[in-house]
């Protein structure tokens, strides 16, 4: 039954998400929910969509460099 | 006044979507709701980034072949 | 496998609750989604919690009386 | 047309909730959107259900004190 | 950066909600994400609210019975 | 702690996003969050995914034409 929805930056292989798939599932199998209950969708904004303390997470990004 | 957001794989036609905006769209109608009111907004995700029963709809897909 | 979140302010009895599921579900069903896969979670939001034109639902309501 | 969410731990007054979906309008209408047309939608969440580094932020607050 | 949104029927614990927000952070860790960067935000959502197969999650658990 | 997630159509530049980004946290600000504490997703929906009073939102644009 849970739906659970992911918002991350774009750049995650496919191997990658099928971890965070399989890895998220499991935290409520873990709590008796069978997996075949369990959603995963992950959506993946990118970095000049994404905005933390004011700034783009792109402007962000060059400031470290 | 509602807003109904819908996650969904690729492939549907700009016809089918059409049918899917107009028919949620009903759906409130049919309760009262002037349909100037209802929005809907629909999200395609991709089969690698959805995930159920712990794997990833694009791995489930090609089992299934 | 489409998930379809409707987030509307509260006052819908159960029977409507029903209709809203039943409706959005069947929508998907005509364009060839078994309905065991349409997954429909129903928010509701207070009109205080609730902004339009740059008022609180609450506040437009009480304009209209 | 923009929807906005806004996701937040419960505890503002409604005049604070006014300032939000007001605020939040006011960016918009600066980028040309007529205020009719942006929708704003709170939702308050507990800090039991609220996680951050891997603690809730209830267990958080705790520390702090 | 990841935000992770759960939909979930009420009923769990605080304890379970915390392994929640600690698994899922986990997750992300794994693939390199400091937990700081990661935020879990639980909705709970009513079997009345909850749709599947056409029906409410209230009705299909009381057919179940 | 706030997490805000806007949903409206393509076509804003880069500038344009850094200022819903900068505004929108202000807002919060504002109301005493400081801005490391607010998250802001933009999510850009294609006129022919957003639907309005049963048709699309592209759909309405020709008819505007």
């Amino acid at each position: 039954m849970p739906v659970v929805e992911v918002k991350m930056w774009p750049g995650r292989t496919a191997e990658q998400k099928v971890k965070i798939i399989a890895g998220v599932t499991k935290v409520f199998e873990e709590l008796g929910v069978p997996k075949e209950q369990t959603t995963v969708v992950i959506t993946e904004v990118d970095k000049s969509n994404w905005g933390w303390s004011g700034e783009s997470a792109e402007a962000l990004a060059k400031k470290k460099q």
